[in-house]
């Protein structure tokens, strides 16, 4: 049996995985003292309990990781941290493998994906944009283990914002949920709306499902700059589809289609035929990826 | 030994290959009825007279290619057509692989650089611009067999011109010969020069080495479309270096340190220590890469 673990800023999820299925789970607060012996410790009194058998572990994690080795997860607060040690510790005979939280994710999606997907990009529209890529069924972690940091391309020369990263007018600036309400905010006055002044991302998405006029704008602002984006990273790498997960990807059907319409009016002829799918199985794709890691 | 066939428009170049060094070389008109034909036949009777070997057959096309088959080549005429069977008519135990021409220059260069390369993307600046990927150290053809079209990616929103593909502001309108020629003669009456009204990419390079001021604007926005590129491919691919080959990296020097320059401000903090290289081998490299397809 494979443990996928897929760690976030406040929970650690765990799957214990058998034949591309999540069969059990356990769910770990993270306390960045101890993040990874409370895992460990969950895990094997579980595991004893249950009589599962654990060959190997595939951990995803939020930030930069080389290896197995933690350079930096900001929004857990752990640095330079190998996690093969601990893991080994309490599972001495367990393959123990690591990736990026968005790689991993990008691998389960492609599991989980009904058709013969070899290779996938996948973009994750939260609080900022992550992005994982899949090369026939293996993660790319990057020569700097950097690949996927596509939140951070240039694309948007009309507002050209500020990002948080020091650059101006990356993908993330505009089609992430801090990106739709400045968006939604700067455009407030020019346009009949319904959403109140003070709005969440999700209320701007959902006042686009009704028609309301401003949330459509922000929308297709943000499907505008994301076919943009996958115009671009398919001519640089060339996958089967682009999975579109991540909080803002709730906005559904409609997010996807004005997506896949810019995508078509940007593209190169070559490559007009690339499939932009919403992500499926959202939360679980860290664990069932991670755990595919080998 | 290897054969590392390099298909062109005028010739096609046959290289003989062992333990990655070119031993022996042929050159052979491109006669688009009778190309591989042709081909066979001269490698077949000069083998023979030097009692050469062949174990498999690389081939770099200047086109569009799904395994061996040839979807279009369109300066040399040749459409729809597999490359396997013509050769294993001639060589009955040889491998026979294929891939684009950009492709194949891209492993050659890697194949040829001295560090510990492993993954590398290569422009080709000509009269358009090409690429090639090289993952872990196999060509990426993509899903589509269209990995590496980066010369149509949108990166120039200030002229935005048209691009012969039909879109505007591809990498391609501002980083080949074409370009050159034509942003030099935009902005012919904007300085001074000593380049002639009626001039090539070269006039405009080389006027720019001796510090032209018409040449060196040109080349300076060469240079920050390139920049401007590659901090968006490695953002999506993260390779270990940049090998920049083709007619225009003939300029040397201040093309390379320039466009390197403009990545390290344009190029997202994480991805600033990517190395940019001039493309070291030119010619060979198709051959070099071609051969070492499998």
């Amino acid at each position: 049996m494979r443990l996928g673990v897929d760690v976030g800023g406040t929970t650690v999820k765990v799957g214990f995985i058998d034949n591309y299925k999540i069969v059990d789970r356990l769910v770990v607060e993270t306390k960045k003292e101890t993040l990874f012996q409370d895992v460990c410790e969950k895990v094997l009194a579980y595991a004893k309990e249950k009589n599962y058998k654990i060959d190997g572990i595939g951990v995803g994690l939020p930030g930069h990781v080389v290896g197995t080795l933690i350079d930096k997860l900001p929004n857990v607060g752990i640095e330079n941290y190998d996690i093969k040690p601990v893991f080994n510790k309490y599972f001495p005979d367990a393959k123990v493998y690591a990736t990026n939280d968005a790689n991993a994710a990008a691998l389960g999606e492609l599991l989980a994906d009904d058709s013969k997907t070899k290779s996938a990009y996948m973009l994750t529209l939260g609080t900022g944009v992550g992005g994982g890529l899949v090369i026939d069924g293996r993660v790319r972690d990057g020569s700097h283990s950097n690949c996927g940091e596509v939140g951070h391309m240039f694309v948007d020369y009309v507002h050209n914002y500020k990002c948080s990263c020091g650059l101006n007018g990356c993908l993330e600036t505009i089609a992430s949920a801090t990106g739709i309400v400045r968006l939604a905010k700067q455009y407030y006055n020019a346009f009949e709306t319904k959403i109140k002044k003070e709005m969440s991302a999700k209320d701007v998405l959902d006042a686009a499902k009704e028609n309301d006029p401003l949330g459509l704008f922000v929308l297709d602002v943000v499907a505008d700059a994301l076919g943009r984006a996958i115009s671009i990273i398919e001519l640089a790498v060339d996958v089967d589809v682009f999975y579109i997960g991540g909080g803002v990807s709730n906005a559904g059907d409609i997010l996807i289609d004005k997506i896949t319409s810019y995508y078509k009016r940007y593209a190169h002829y070559a490559i007009k035929d690339v499939s932009i799918k919403r992500a499926k199985i959202g939360n679980d794709a860290g664990m069932l990826g991670a755990a595919y890691l080998w």
